[in-house]
């Protein structure tokens, strides 16, 4: 068996054993293997496809390159939760607290910002002091007693997916489902959860552009939970339009805090409630989606959520007062107003390209190195189906240089269309895919 | 534009322009393309493929990346030959005597052996003395002289090829047919001739594994030759079996000193013949293929191809004595007499597999920097087709350890089958292409 041999075999659309995937990852995080080897490989996989058992055994030796988390310490059923990514994705900063207010424990790993998506522990990070880097005693004692805790995933943890992904980012072999279902699915089978909620997301905004693709990642993952005896549920989302209004780090948690206190936007709230008591079901906590979704509204109603969100940030270091006066968040200076070019409604927003803009702004990570402006962002005074009079307000953005503010109205005139007519509103959720055992 | 969004367009299915094959091919020989990237763009070129016009403008801008081979000082138009690589092809070896001998100026450059096939630099150094590395204007000299002169490549013509075929050997991206087309093609571009033969080899022994790939394949480059504005003419021949029955290096240049005396095997005497006559009526040296024809046969009767052979030898430094007298060649001292398990017919010979079994006695190199033995090889005593009894001899193998040559023996034995009926006769010219203009 040689690198070439099972590059050629890939590449002639044979299935590779689990030994020769195997013998190419655990080559490849050694060094033996050299990058464009394995460049090669990753290529041969987006065309030739991988068969659900090889994704599966890829999934097997990425998580056995590193370390398993382990949460036994932990009483009753973990449940994780996962969102392929999106443009104004905050539902963990949401869905966390709910389902710990009701009586599940989230030991949750998060990833940073990469691309034209943002990340949950770059948004925590902007509440000053919150520490994302607890080690794991910490991390296990937080849990315990406050119910959640949220940190960043630590280099140990998977290194054949870390350096698998830095590749596959520069050679454009990002986009393929065995490769993205494998790289999530190999660190959900380390981090110590029992269940898996899976949001992927689906539109503009989302690596899955149509709901065919969405399906397949969404049934490529829930079966590898399944083969790795971790029961998965998988929703498929709308990412055609942001989620929510706000776009950026501070923005999102403000916006995050907000649904807490039972306001903020409808779709935000909507999904998060769902998605919540999906967690609470899967987690034994209730018997059905009906009680469930009961149980989480009330968890919004009686302020056990927001208190769960408050001292989660205390317990990991950050000032709690910010949680109850978002108004103590700094957002940057240089603001401009983007306003309509004509009357009419919104009948197309590009989240991709939203998202790319608020990269720009400083939001997001251009490069690995880039250094985040928590206080950059974007928000949508107008949303997708919504109607505005030509020079109304549809957005604001926030920077820390004029420049930047001017490039993104730019960025945003381009990627929100304005039409005559009212379309078709956009589903929220369009799938939710459960293997009944 | 950036090499991520060229990888992305071709992995996409579209056409590249001149302008991104360019950058992405300048931009590697330059270093600033890494080794990674590039290896995903050919993984991604053998996928998608490319259209006829790609493949010309990546054999214009792979031809750019270096100098230019000026033989202008050479008078007559310059018919250039070139194989696409078989097990036991000699050909250039008589090929090129017999179309000097009837007048045409035979300047050719060609490559060392690797993999399982041999190269025609590697034999004509068996000959004590010779010289494959003289300059340039000793080149043009020897040309004018004795109308034949047979040199190695030169590192500064054509360095992407030269770098991008050494990536495409490790990482399974051999088998492309526009990245083979484009290779060979951007060398002809630039080498100084001004009509081409191409012998597109074709079957078990071959890259070119069917007819259909080998017609795709000529076609691709007889395009390209016209595109470049050199009239180009490809025969599709056959590589099911070794060519003649002699492989290895000085193996090689007896047999084809055996063609050059009217003797030898009569499939390589007739392909050196049908060759020549092409490159005779090429050369407009003949008006038609049947004058060709017999001014090719009367250059070997008359004995003045042979005479070209000595000349070209002698002028390059080698022992003239040894064309005279071919016993003086030694052949490795290690001998193994290959005998047949069973009586009947010959009905296949694997020629890739005898062609790993050249390399593997010392004949070829299986790394770069491997050495080979001149002296090593395979005497084909029995081919395909012929009648065979129980214990006769079918192979000899020579190397300069038993364990070689043990090693050898099992692998012909698995290469050449014995059947009980005649096969039917395997065609040694399957096809001719020419765009009549």
């Amino acid at each position: 068996m040689g690198t070439i041999e099972i590059i050629e075999k890939k590449k002639n659309g044979e299935e590779l054993t689990y030994n020769e995937l195997k013998y190419i990852v655990e080559g490849y995080v050694r060094g033996d293997i050299p990058d464009y080897q394995m460049s090669a490989f990753l290529m041969s996989v987006f065309f030739a496809g991988m068969t659900k058992k090889e994704t599966a055994d890829m999934t097997k030796v990425m998580a056995e390159s590193g370390d398993k988390l382990d949460l036994s310490e932990i009483k009753g059923i973990k449940v994780d939760k996962h969102s392929t990514g999106g443009i104004g994705d905050k539902t963990s900063l949401i869905v966390g607290p709910i389902a710990a207010a009701c009586g599940l424990k989230i030991a949750k790993m998060s990833g940073r910002g990469l691309g034209y998506t943002g990340g949950t522990i770059d948004k925590l990070e902007s509440i000053p002091g919150f520490r994302t880097d607890i080690d794991r005693s910490e991390f296990i004692k937080n849990v315990k007693d406050v119910g959640l805790s949220i940190i960043g995933q630590t280099d140990s943890l998977c290194p054949a997916d870390k350096k698998i992904y830095s590749l596959r980012d520069v050679t454009a072999t990002v986009n393929s489902i065995p490769l993205i279902a494998s790289s999530i699915m190999s660190k959900k089978l380390i981090d110590g959860s029992d269940r898996i909620l899976l949001d992927v997301k689906c539109g503009n905004g989302a690596f899955m552009k149509t709901l065919d693709e969405a399906r397949m990642l969404a049934e490529e993952m829930v079966d590898i939970g399944e083969n790795i005896g971790k029961h998965t549920v998988a929703m498929i989302t709308d990412m055609n339009k942001p989620l929510g209004r706000n776009i950026g780090n501070s923005l999102e948690v403000i916006e995050a805090l907000d649904v807490l206190d039972g306001k903020g936007p409808k779709d935000l709230k909507e999904l998060c409630l769902t998605m919540a008591a999906n967690m609470i079901v899967l987690g034994k906590k209730a018997d059905s989606m009906d009680i469930a979704m009961i149980m989480a509204e009330g968890a919004i109603d009686d302020g056990s959520a927001k208190r769960k969100f408050a001292e989660m940030v205390k317990a990991q270091g950050g000032d709690q007062t910010y949680v109850y006066d978002t108004t103590k968040f700094k957002l940057s200076d240089k603001v401009i107003k983007v306003t309509s070019p004509d009357s009419g409604f919104i009948v197309s927003t590009n989240a991709e390209e939203i998202g790319r803009a608020s990269v720009m702004l400083g939001a997001g990570r251009e490069k690995k190195d880039s250094v985040i402006d928590p206080g950059a962002g974007i928000i949508m005074k107008k949303s997708f189906g919504e109607k505005v009079e030509k020079g109304e307000i549809i957005a604001e953005v926030y920077s820390s240089g004029i420049e930047k503010c001017q490039n993104a109205e730019v960025m945003l005139q381009k990627a929100i269309k304005i039409g005559a007519e009212k379309p078709a509103p956009c589903k929220l959720i369009y799938e939710r895919i459960e293997h009944i055992r």
